[in-house]
């Protein structure tokens, strides 16, 4: 049986006959035709929903956690033709992930990034398959097979570890191209090269690994979550100085200093289910997509209960008493370009008709919500509350720059012995005033 | 090549090592253990959200489409443990497919049904793998070896024909056991062997196809629909008396009599989203689930409008004019059994305390919206409708058995004719007195 596989190995290792489909490099093709993969994406530019899809290739995007909701989202963005995606997990598969979607039960055993990532059996590394022998051989259920035109980067790795937190950060900044010659100096510090992550992981411990690295690198990310019931989940986009970051209002768990590992009871398991994670993975893209290429809106939160298909809207403002001085500094730093920043030009009014032609006659009438409503405008910010909901902060208590920056002074000069309660709850009220 | 090809096939179909898993026959496990499929799943009634996940072995489910959205579907209930799938396509899976999730590029050519449903070379026809010969051979991406405790029927058919409805209508409701020793004899009209029919098309012809069956026998359905711009799409429960029919508020361009496959257009195609797609997929067996399993409470009707993350649920009453006979006669069915049937008792009243220890002091207080709102009352009937929408008869305007009868009778009479619009109106307008 060895030498048959190796046979196997040496007859698929020949080069066969030409590829099916060569790879995309540069432009998408827009034919509309059954050997177009990008054509119903493409057709998005038609429909007037995206400017330039082809923006895509151009976009690399890092996934924290590919399980049940990360392995769905890779796929997806894999099957959009996203430019170049980076999958961080420690994990292996086990028949006890079957209950979610994309990986398979022969999978089992293998590490989750291998699993997604790599390129199976006799089929190319970078391309299409070179040789087939038979319809008994198929390639496995990776991100590779499924579309060669993805640059998958794979880091089997925890990311919340201090060799972790180091690594992850690295691999976020690592240059796009690498020098043609390396040397041994130590590489200047490098942007990141990431135009979002999206934390896909089951603990608050490598949430806030993903929130610190990204407050250090600017970073805009996106945060999901689903409950441990298996029936509700959330959304969150988080834009460090812009939105609230991950330890402005920290979860109980956080803010009570417990470790949620001493909460797992032996013979106790999470639910989980595929039809609530796959809601979640698809609100996730889709927020990525609508945020890289540029339409719609994005939530700054976006929850998901299932059992009533309640689905609550809202955004989360920075806290200016945020524990976390990185955060308080990208808030000043956000708040001085602001107030740098020209005042935006009034938004072009849309003279033309809706509709070419209207033969029903239907007419348009303004609601009495008037120009609220969560309209198409790009970003999220400044959208209403839903009723019931309000700002912990009042509304027109924008943070003065002076008292901001004395804060972020205060809460910088904590930054080691962590500032106390009292010292920030008076901060809070100087601010409210 | 062929020579090996041949020794490999000889090779697998030997008897290999044991199963990685016995195969499902009656209960389910709960053992909380890597190798458990079901943990996950089982968990949710430790968790409290279903009393009995075992019954879902006894559930069988047809989805009549098998593309973005049937496919997806089908994966989810197949990893769910589902009882039996029956899945209706006419399609093949092509590599302008593969913006979507589940077909993979080496499907391309095959039918949907069969590229989903088919067991793939060296996997047992019912079981877990015989014999897997090397790393190299990984089993396709398809229901069975996903699951192998699920059984599948895969039918290459197109409902929307002559041939194809009366095929659909009996596969829907072949017996469950086939008789020992088949005869010739007609057999006895048999009721419908399905819980669920899951509407998954791209046309309204497949849709009025899959009502009409579902109106004569008596067959609760969820249909689906994704927007021709990728960017929204909806669910909605269609339970035969109960509420509305497809027919019942038929869209525009079946009112109007055009037929829809002259609006099509040379080089244009509809766009298409893995994401809208997931997330439609993801609400239906959600609401599937929620229905077959006995928890929550499912939406009439469940709209998503991704540019701006809204989500309009609303139900959606049966027209007592409506054009279809078989929809009124089951309207007439619905009221005299809600007539006959003795008023339930009231609701028992939750006396336990929600959790065990609050240690946070946290309380409940009555929310303004009284007990609306869409509380986790089973069925969707009876929700409070959204702010700005009406019903489009007054609520108070129940049908009088005498006027239901009549107006069955006279759409009955009209059967075969179509009923004229001024007869419908004014049978309405006796309705509404």
């Amino acid at each position: 049986m060895r030498a048959l596989a190796a046979k196997l190995e040496a007859a698929t290792a020949a080069p066969g006959p030409a590829p099916a489909r060569p790879r995309v490099v540069g432009a998408l093709s827009a034919a509309v035709v059954d050997s177009n993969p990008y054509s119903r994406l493409m057709a998005l530019q038609r429909m007037g929903i995206v400017k330039d899809y082809e923006r895509i290739r151009g976009v690399t995007i890092a996934i924290v956690g590919v399980g049940g909701v990360g392995s769905v989202a890779a796929e997806m963005l894999t099957r959009c033709g996203v430019g170049r995606l980076l999958l961080f997990d420690y994990d292996t598969v086990e028949l006890a992930n079957m209950n979610r979607l994309f990986f398979t039960p022969d999978q089992a055993g293998m590490t989750k990034t291998a699993a997604a990532a790599k390129v199976g059996g006799g089929w190319g590394v970078a391309g299409w398959p070179r040789a087939n022998p038979s319809h008994l051989l198929s390639p496995p259920q990776t991100l590779a097979n499924i579309n060669p035109d993805v640059a998958v980067e794979a880091y089997h790795m925890n990311v919340a570890t201090v060799a972790g937190f180091d690594a992850f950060k690295a691999a976020i900044c690592r240059a796009r191209e690498r020098a043609a010659a390396p040397t041994d100096a130590a590489p200047p510090p490098a942007p990141s090269r990431v135009d979002l992550i999206l934390s896909c992981v089951d603990n608050y411990e490598a949430r806030m690994t993903v929130n610190q690295v990204a407050l250090e690198l600017a970073q805009p990310w996106l945060e999901s979550g689903v409950s441990e019931d298996a029936v509700s989940g959330h959304i969150q986009l988080l834009v460090p100085g812009a939105t609230a970051c991950f330890a402005c209002v920290p979860p109980l768990v956080v803010a009570s200093g417990i470790d949620e590992r001493t909460l797992k009871r032996e013979g106790v398991c999470a639910a989980s289910l595929p039809t609530t994670m796959g809601v979640i993975a698809g609100l996730l893209v889709q927020a990525a997509l609508k945020r890289v290429l540029s339409f719609g809106a994005v939530s700054g939160y976006l929850g998901y209960s299932s059992l009533t298909d309640f689905f609550p809207a809202l955004d989360i403002k920075p806290n200016p008493g945020c524990l976390n001085p990185a955060c308080v500094a990208a808030q000043a730093a956000h708040a001085a370009a602001a107030a740098a920043a020209p005042p935006p030009p009034p938004a072009a009014v849309e003279a033309a008709p809706e509709h070419e032609d209207n033969e029903w006659g239907i007419e348009c009438t303004a609601d009495d919500g008037g120009e609220g409503g969560g309209g198409g405008s790009g970003g999220g910010e400044g959208r209403p509350l839903p009723a019931g909901v309000e700002y912990s902060l009042p509304a027109a208590a924008a943070p003065a720059p002076a008292a901001l920056a004395a804060a972020t002074a205060a809460a910088a000069a904590d930054a080691h012995g962590g500032a106390g309660v009292d010292d920030l709850m008076a901060q809070l009220q100087a601010l409210g005033r």
